[in-house]
């Protein structure tokens, strides 16, 4: 998940670019970088984690309601798991 | 929105919670309270907001998703609405 | 606290937005405004009590650290409780 | 910065971390990973990024004001730089 191979390339993108930030920032405190520019690596690191979540989050919304339900009972189900989801990451 | 009136009624009541904590705030800095525990009550009253966004988000799902969509076309759109108040409100 | 009559006169404003945004929310809810607005203006109070939080931060260190200490003793523990109160509000 | 050997090893150790965490989570999602342990990766990574905020910033202020300023000017210019820290990343 996410399956359309698409969506995959999308989502494996933004994880190896927070990668490449983790390792210029390791780079960067090894080379004894100041405080201020630090900090703001480590902000850019945690914009693009909350980009890629909501990105999953969208990816697994669509792929939950893309298609009709085959039952009342499947489609409670789909909305149960998908607002339990929500609740647990955007608080 | 929220439409039922079980749902509306907790929202409300979250809704007044956060206006009595910063009631309750407002008395304490009149008071000249100390940093520490008003610090504490601005950070109840942040994650009080976080617990009514995702009460709102949930609310929304579920009236949105909890019947069928009537066509392809109505489905695509609930799922590209619901995103994209994900996309806002996530990241 | 903060203490300086123009801090104080600053916070103080704040949460009465704060406050004044709470009741607005909840009159929209009653007058069973859409989801998105309402997400909005949720999105809008959680900026506000952030910048709260920001700004009675900034006033405190203000105050800590605005008069140089009596001892290395003191210093310390002014450093000590200013870093636990980033620690527990940052993350 | 941070520049006690200490510090520095114990925020390396918390990028590396992180970096590991982002490798671990491409695996997962190259596997075709559930969207729900996902979720739960990403949001242990963003977990990891506020605490290496907070780790940089607790740092930063015992640098800054563990040592007595020289001059009533320099105080102020060092509250100036922290407050302003905070206000960019508190936010």
């Amino acid at each position: 998940m996410p399956h359309s191979p698409e969506e995959k390339k999308r989502v494996l993108a933004r994880v190896r670019r927070i990668r490449g930030q983790a390792e210029a920032l390791e780079r960067a405190l090894e080379a004894g970088a100041d405080c201020a520019p630090v900090l703001q690596q480590i902000a850019a690191i945690r914009g693009a984690v909350n980009g890629l979540m909501s990105e999953v989050m969208e990816a697994h919304i669509r792929e939950t309601f893309g298609q009709a339900a085959g039952s009342a009972d499947q489609r409670q189900a789909r909305v149960a798991e998908v607002t339990a989801l929500v609740r647990s990451y955007l608080k």
